[in-house]
């Protein structure tokens, strides 16, 4: 693992389709400096300038710390080694190459790579998985990504947009996913396949707490909602919740059937939300749909890092770059 | 891609559960001497005993060639590093050292591996995904195997036994699978699931030429059976294979979504008896099942090797080796 020397900085930074955060850390990994703020600023500003923007504020933040490089996630499939954009359609980005864009402006080197792959690598280096070999990272949120780290190194592919385990099919037939495909493990177990689940119980009385606190609105309908209506005791809730966190344990089964990696860690709104009952939930299914023998060899465990997971994981690709 | 010396031979050798092969290839690859026989002699002959003896015969019937090494694919995980035997439930190893037992026999150097893994690297270096840098094999027969080749070089995972793709549930609460768990791809389309199927078919007297043929008898039911009811206008029949290579697609789909492969191979008796049809499903399933962009890089093929592509695998695993 390199490190930086003392007094040197270096930028992570955070690209989700509806926030961005930068953070300055110093030699030991510690945060000295923060922005975030929305992804898009309403007025006509381009997403390059926005990001260039939130770094430099960050970099303020930290009292106008020199920066030796930078690192992002970015929601979308990359070309980590030319610092390529391939595709986000939420930020408009079509082979883009921010990786040069920032070195040009920041003159420092920069590094970019999918945010949730950034997310496992982050666990990997500062969590509960740290230096095991092979090591899969899921996130279950509003969607559910997945990244991989194979050989101490993360994997991406041919095509740089390999895991997607929220479209695995776990279930012929099952309900439309939003990417159109049916019985994806997204489609049955994401926030919102959750939240619809939940609504249609608050819409028949069945969950009072939830259509007092959210009313209807899937919007409305988030992880701590969530959590706080299962504290109060409402079955039904509880019961949606467990179902779906058993079918992210089916996929983790299927996954620990097909890599065997050494750990799996799980992150994320959902799993930050209601962590004891959404691993117990897990465990359950990774008994009943694991081989034997490639069970006795991994550990599944929560993530710690939240929302730094990105950020840190970021900043550590850029150091190991420097 | 290393290579043998003229006038140089070597071994490979399939151990199966029902039945072994060992081949002697000279340095150009090509097969000058061979042994098959039955897994068990029905005498009290050790695995380790037969195992020496066809591979001597094979020696034999090559004019009694001095090899330089051997290569063997077995049924069950390996640690490939040790030449050990994991787990092999059917011949009863347990932590075997194979790879020591057969170089103190030959004195020559052995080396050992998964039999599905060396199918895919057989097909890897000979068939049609040669040097493609990831690659899956999937092999669906009796039962499901899959072989994993990643950065140009076989994964075990952990444990040793990556590539279960088999034991993927693709249908919660699906039918039951031989190895107890439910709704696992070999549960829903192995030839057993199949058999199962077109059987119950021809005890109602919707399959004639499988009743006349075969009974209902699943043992009688075989691949190349099936193909003849198919060709002979067996439409029901038909329908039964195409579900089942449909869902062995959209389990390809989900190995799609999680690494990006530039390749798939499919092999193993069910493709080999109805490739065209197989096929035809497959790439079907992959339209519906798999994300747009890591379709784009990835191609899906049938093997062409058949049954040599284990000897194969594991004669290049030992030239690889020496």
């Amino acid at each position: 693992m390199k490190s930086l020397k003392h007094g040197e900085h270096i930028v992570g930074m955070d690209i989700g389709g509806t926030k961005m955060m930068a953070c300055v850390f110093d030699h030991k990994f510690k945060v000295v400096g923060r922005c975030k703020k929305k992804s898009t600023s309403g007025k006509d500003e381009k997403p390059e300038d926005r990001i260039s923007r939130i770094i430099q504020e960050a970099i303020e933040d930290a009292g106008g710390a020199k920066i030796s490089g930078i690192g992002v996630g970015v929601p979308g499939p990359t070309d980590p080694v030319a610092g390529i954009i391939m595709d986000t359609p939420n930020l408009g980005w079509k082979k883009f190459p921010l990786a040069d864009v920032l070195t040009k402006k920041f003159d420092v080197p920069a590094v970019i790579d999918n945010d949730v792959n950034l997310g496992t690598y982050g666990e990997w280096r500062f969590g509960k998985v740290k230096d095991c070999k092979h090591v899969i990272g899921i996130f279950p949120g509003t969607g559910i990504g997945g990244g991989i780290i194979v050989n101490g190194a993360l994997y991406h592919g041919i095509s740089g947009a390999a895991g997607e385990v929220g479209h695995m099919t776990i279930q012929v037939d099952g309900p439309y996913c939003g990417c159109g495909k049916r019985g994806c493990l997204e489609g049955m177990a994401s926030r919102l396949a959750i939240a619809a689940d939940i609504a249609a119980l608050a819409a028949r009385g069945d969950a009072p707490y939830i259509l007092k606190n959210c009313g209807t609105d899937l919007a409305n309908i988030r992880s701590s909602a969530i959590a706080k209506a299962i504290d109060a005791g409402e079955k039904m809730v509880e019961g949606v919740v467990r179902k779906a966190a058993f079918y992210t344990g089916i996929a983790t089964a299927n996954l620990v059937n097909i890599f065997s990696p050494e750990a799996i860690v799980l992150g994320g709104g959902l799993v930050e939300a209601m962590e004891s009952l959404y691993m117990e939930e897990v465990t359950r299914a990774l008994k009943i749909h694991t081989m034997p023998f490639p069970l006795k060899f991994v550990k599944v465990v929560p993530a710690k890092l939240g929302d730094d997971a990105v950020v840190m994981g970021a900043a550590h690709l850029i150091v190991e770059r420097l």
